[in-house]
């Protein structure tokens, strides 16, 4: 077992002559892997019907000589200039009705019948002609599946989504509640996507929506999936995208890849980047269920924030890498292999800059080259981690809906939150689905887990119960499913098993906070909170709930509950869950006997880490103590 | 007579058991009066011509024999989703051209027969079902008028206004001063609504298209009233609503309802809040032309500014009711009776909230149904305020063109700035429009009245000519209704009452200010002012306008025109008004020779109050001096 | 040789009656200019084909009576509501599809035949009626050509433009980078206007659109021309407008007008205006390719920043004025003698205020004209600057596309910047093309040249080669004119004549800085820079390129190259550059022997000036030095 390194090659970008010079830096820099392909479709099928292999033939023969394998992409995420003149209807539509234009990628609409025949014609034609090439490793269909639509032909798809939902459309209007504001429907027709419309849209019509997309998506996935399958065997992926905008179930999707593949790209400079790098990783560990995954993408130098790519400072690059490693990736990938000369995004950095193989930024490649071979025996390792951090896509998404009782409240700023506190102490979480089976965690922290369902809530009680430790953050167990809330008191479907009940929320101004009795502060939003079985904990001290509980605690069984009912300040949240700072960043790895030890110093001072074995990079022998200098890292096998 | 005390009341959304449980409740908070039916319309007619009104017939019944009285509401303001299927012609569409979908609430243009005639079916079956029912006790048409659209019906309506008021294309011509950028129109059907266009619209098309589109809502109203006329003689209302965009002239409309009634939410939390309480209300009185009015909804337990909910303090939501019924009001009523479960509005708070009755929100919502019997006998009493501030709609609607030389001038800002003053004295001002009959008025202030007609015009003057004392402020008296400068140099249309002459404005940065002689200072805007025949009472202390006159006065007659050049500081202002600083909001009303002086304490230590008589809420006799707590309130007859 | 003074008389406004009184102020302040028509076409055409030149007829006679003379207008920038009507599609779309309606100004498609045509009509029968008024002293075609749209008719054109810039589909490819995400184009009517789109657009397809509507607009314009020369040889010109948003090439379009002019708005109040005036006088006069030029707009009284109008003080008209003439321009002229009474534009300032000619405006505008007639000598003399900073605004296109891996990066703010150090120094600097002869200058400029030609290269590189001193700016050199990357180091077509090699960007965030080893800094951008024959100047100190090259100079032949790869703070700048502060904008004119100095203080302070010659304003004497008061100026002629 190798790790994977490498990334997207675009040799249709470039003259054939160039092909030659890459093949020889890619196995200068020690390259096994590259995805090809992904925005051939106009390269392959240049006329509708009329396609040219040729060039792609010889680039995969030139890549087996090389001995790189290849990750073959259908091109489906940016479909040729004439397949929109020859299927207008299939452009998208926006919210306010805009119907997009081609002139940069992703513009289709992915309900429209037109757009999967054709997608899942230029698959077919992949599969049969490359199914049995040598240098093919893996399948990799489509690109970082996130566009959305709000035309007709969408329209049609999540009415007949709904109706299996449903059943029938009384179920539908008690779910969404449609008796508020006149909405109730008597005709499946009547039923829209979430379109802009005078005023608040339904929340659970706007959540359904969110659902019925991931859902469809996933079809086409899927439709493409048994093109490749029906003559080829080798593992089928799709690259994952994280970000403000999610409209894929991630977890529910893993389940249907053969290996879970994300692409990377932190929004934050400076140690921003790190904390998103290690929350990234985890999350598609999560996805994958424990198992290894992959980093598809990352960008070999820059951080962007949506303004400005930061440059990665000398050294980030394979911190980010080894962090993604130790966090189970297979590998490191980037996007792409060779910066492009012109086009949207000339200037994404890539693993040969425009200034050539003789620049700083393909020396760190080369280097990284050298380096991942050595630690290739922790591939199939498992992470160990024994605390858990609920993530749930469902609820994030509801809380983008525009219904909450402050736009403060941000699902995914909370989730950061917890996972920032045990980043910051060096500490390694794994994330869970709200209904896993979370027996083998001594804590599990659950952040405003707004929206939660009767089985998810039914767990927790069985995990406390069982002798857990569960921390539950503000705003949590509030709806069931379809957005309801279940009343008589929030946290609704917890109010029993964290012994409290919330009479009233309490939301905070953004630059305003609220006083603990134990010196520390809530920042966002506050409650009124009674402890009715539970231990008062901590207390607001000041402002119109002063004296009234802020933290409780609740023994049930053989564990306890904790609640949280404000956003805690960084050393009042460590003290609760027992944490302390650490720079160095630790991660255990594990197989049978063998532990593998990921040390990777974010700081400015060196750090001693007490750890036993031979540290793999250099191959020398530690014996209890092993100093990791500034920005560096090291990973020690132990027996 | 007696204070209502209840509010929305929407059955569709729960279940029959819950019926019995509200009214319950309803007793024991001692609710008189609920308002049903606003967003009943698909609960009430399923689909197309099938009604379904058993449930309603239920609800009345029960209501009924709880002794609780009905406000029945015609559920024109939101259609269901099959009258969209039905009349795709009747969605709204915005000035950018985007016709909007069902899914909100609202979703309907007023200008479409199609609406029109479905709006006016449904209040005639209500009316036909229910006119004699025994608890109906008012009549409540739609709810918060307040949509707009550009779409071609509403041109067609717009171009029949146009024509009614100018006659001619000539006089419109004049009036819209076409002649600038070449817009003259050669035929009616040129005439578009202000949609989207290249560059800055026509100020006199948009203002006349405010015009136009309060007139034909409120014949769209009247033509529901009609119905309603037609088979009862119950008071007939609609519940206007005021916030930052105002589409309806309610003086004008205030002529057609039986009762003013007002939807109040203020948008500040803290102090911002009880400021704003006392603004709507007083708006609302004159609009009602000093009559009694009523508070159709307010929020129980919050304040929204549109980003989160405030929770309202303990006391705050009856001293907040206590301010309206002082002010006027005929009763307290809130939307709505029970917290939403689902749908957009679930976290609006409500009276019954998710929590239950079993909350501090219900029990305050008890309390002030146990106050508001005892203070039943102030409920027609009139108000009593011998200061005036001028409000003229029209103005406002003038003053959000594009056009102006600064877009920081702000008529409602204006205007809340000088209520504002009165406000901090704990003194109570009557709002008035500028063609009234201001001679019961000591002093009359004047904010910003940039457009003023010459009748407005003649007005002030005969006023200041008996004696009036008249404070005028800057960017007064410079245009006609038809939006045309007044030559010669500002304010137009006042210099002579006023005795100044202004050559030029001088407006300022957001951030800057203008110090005056006096020690004071002005913000926002300033003027090169020249003091004609009146005496300089303020000048300008460095800058460009240095030594210049900022604020002057002008003997006319028996009375005295101030004119006030830039928006005062609020000490300088007070002082030229003679105002001190009090927490005691303090409002008298008077029947004969009866006083009840309301006494409402927002500050923090208790204040003393020189008052005699009963106080209504405890029923102790009240010597000379009143302490009122620091949050409290008190209400005191003196014969 | 006179110097004009006047502004845009739109007499259509007003009542014939006021007309004489017009043209009585116009004599009282030796106006000699007005340019008239600009917004009159539905004044001359009130219904299609209907004509009504009596207003006009009689309007020109009586200026001509007057002694003026007139810059006659085609009215095209502003079609009337009719015209809207009979042709629909000439109505504008934008980028996302929504067609814009009547009801302001420029609502047209330039690229619509109906327009096209009706254009050429209008300017037909003014041609024929008017081009042997006694009174006509130019034509001035349209009105700030700037108006864009992405209609279908605009999509049509683009292609013929394309198909005539690239002959072969594969060329375009080729240019437009279309391999990457799949765009590559197989039919030309595939291709469209950069409408919104999915994500980034194609950079290159966002440039040649620019390019595109450049060329067109210049042909609509070249169509009304060749109607008006016709039937006459009086000179034929176009009001150009600077702002963030330029869509005309002015420097190619300047071949084409017999007369530069501009209008001229700084939006900035305070010093930034003054600055703002002299680098659009210099850029007017660079386009003029150093002849003079016209102001053809200014504002008399106020400078408005988008939010609001800023008052001029007292003698900032007439120093603005002055600073225009000195840099070239025939005289002053205003947007509008008279301040409109209504309409969109009714507090735009003009020379005859609301307030009327009882005014200090009107009254400084009488001074102007004045002033005017004793500096008529200055007219056709050359302006003389030994310094010259490159401006390209095919440049600024590229660099406002979306692509940029910074999008702080703005070419404007880096010529502004460029050319403020000079302004500061009270230096006149000339503007020259990339392409430009430079061999007069002494030194030459370069601010961020992102885009450039081989030929632009070439020349810089002969200008250095014989002599020149070069200062070239960070981000320079990087793409050619189809922004595509030069490979191998930036900046791209410079790295020899500089003698540097940049490996990598180093965007800097906004509110960041980096220290330069010589005690200065630099901010928004830094640069990985290797000399690679060049000598270091400077080096960033600290940071992540701590000790690394910032500033670099290289001898090549008789010259030298500089290079500096950050936006440099003022100070360090000035001591680059050479440069010392003063207040005192001097600017000579020579002819032949003669030279005249332009003296304008800015300062709060007198300012002794070394200048012997005669004063034109007082006719005073000047014995070598001459103090001229704050805010005050003076011209001396030196034979």
């Amino acid at each position: 077992m190798s790790l994977w390194h490498g990334g997207d090659y675009n040799p249709e970008q470039w003259d054939p002559a160039v092909w030659k010079e890459d093949v020889e830096l890619m196995r200068r820099a020690g390259v096994n892997l590259v995805t090809v392909g992904v925005f051939s479709w106009s390269s392959l099928e240049p006329a509708p019907g009329e396609y040219d292999f040729g060039w792609l033939d010889q680039v995969l023969d030139l890549l087996h000589d090389g001995g790189i394998s290849v990750d073959l992409a259908t091109p489906t995420a940016s479909p040729p200039p004439w397949f929109s003149r020859l299927h207008p209807e299939a452009l998208p539509v926006t919210a306010d009705g805009v119907r997009l234009t081609h002139g940069s990628r992703d513009t289709y609409c992915v309900c429209a019948p037109g757009y999967r025949t054709a997608a899942r014609g230029i698959a077919r034609e992949l599969a049969g002609r490359y199914h049995d090439h040598p240098a093919l490793a893996m399948w990799h269909v489509h690109n970082e599946y996130g566009t959305t639509c709000y035309c007709d032909l969408a329209a049609v798809r999540f009415r007949e989504w709904l109706r299996t939902r449903y059943g029938s459309l009384d179920r539908l209007n008690e779910a969404w509640t449609t008796a508020f504001w006149s909405q109730g429907y008597a005709d499946w027709t009547d039923i829209e996507p979430p379109r802009k419309t005078q005023y608040l849209v339904n929340p659970t019509q706007y959540l359904d929506y969110r659902r019925f997309w991931s859902d469809e998506l996933l079809a086409a996935f899927l439709e493409q999936k048994a093109e490749l399958r029906a003559v080829s065997e080798l593992p089928v992926t799709t690259n994952f995208v994280f970000g403000g905008w999610v409209p894929v179930n991630h977890a529910q999707w893993a389940a249907e890849v053969d290996v879970v593949a994300i692409d990377h790209y932190p929004d934050q400079a400076g140690s921003g980047a790190e904390e998103q790098t290690a929350f990234g990783a985890d999350l598609a560990r999560g996805w994958s269920g424990g198992k290894p995954w992959l980093l598809m993408e990352q960008a070999a130098g820059g951080l962007n924030d949506g303004r400005r790519w930061h440059t990665k400072e000398p050294g980030r690059m394979a911190r980010n890498s080894l962090s993604h490693i130790a966090r189970g990736s297979r590998g490191a990938l980037f996007f792409q292999w060779r910066a492009s000369r012109g086009g949207a995004e000339m200037y994404h950095s890539a693993m040969v800059p425009h200034a050539g193989p003789d620049s700083r930024r393909f020396t760190e490649i080369v280097d990284l080259g050298s380096v991942l071979p050595r630690l290739a025996e922790v591939a199939e390792s498992n992470v160990v981690a024994d605390v858990a951090i609920l993530w749930d896509v469902e609820c994030w998404w509801a809380m983008q809906g525009t219904h909450l009782p402050s736009s403060s409240l941000d699902y995914l700023a909370a989730v950061r939150s917890a996972h920032r506190h045990f980043w910051h102490a060096g500490e390694t979480v794994d994330f869970a689905a709200p209904d896993a089976d979370l027996s083998s965690y001594r804590l599990v922290v659950v952040p405003s887990l707004y929206l939660i369902s009767d089985a998810a809530a039914a767990c927790l009680a069985a995990y406390v119960e069982a002798g857990g430790q569960l921390v539950v953050g503000y705003f949590s167990g509030i709806v069931d499913t379809e957005l309801r809330v279940r009343l008589g008191g929030y946290p609704g479907a917890l109010t029993e098993l964290l012994g409290v009940r919330v009479e009233e929320f309490h939301p905070l101004p953004d630059d305003g906070s609220v006083a603990l009795s134990s010196g520390g502060h809530g920042r966002l939003w506050s409650e009124h909170l009674h402890a009715v079985s539970a231990e008062v904990v901590d207390r607001y001290a000041g402002g119109v709930l002063d004296g009234e509980p802020a933290i409780t605690r609740h023994d049930v069984g053989a564990g306890t509950a904790w609640y949280v009912s404000t956003e805690l300040d960084d050393n009042t949240a460590a003290r609760l869950l027992g944490l302390s700072r650490s720079s160095l960043e630790t991660v255990r790895r594990r197989t049978g006997e063998t532990t593998w030890t990921f040390l990777i110093n974010h700081g400015e001072q060196e750090v001693i880490a007490p750890v036993e074995g031979v540290e793999l990079v250099t191959g020398a022998r530690v014996d209890g103590e092993l100093a990791v200098p500034a920005g560096g890292y090291a990973v020690v096998r132990s027996a």
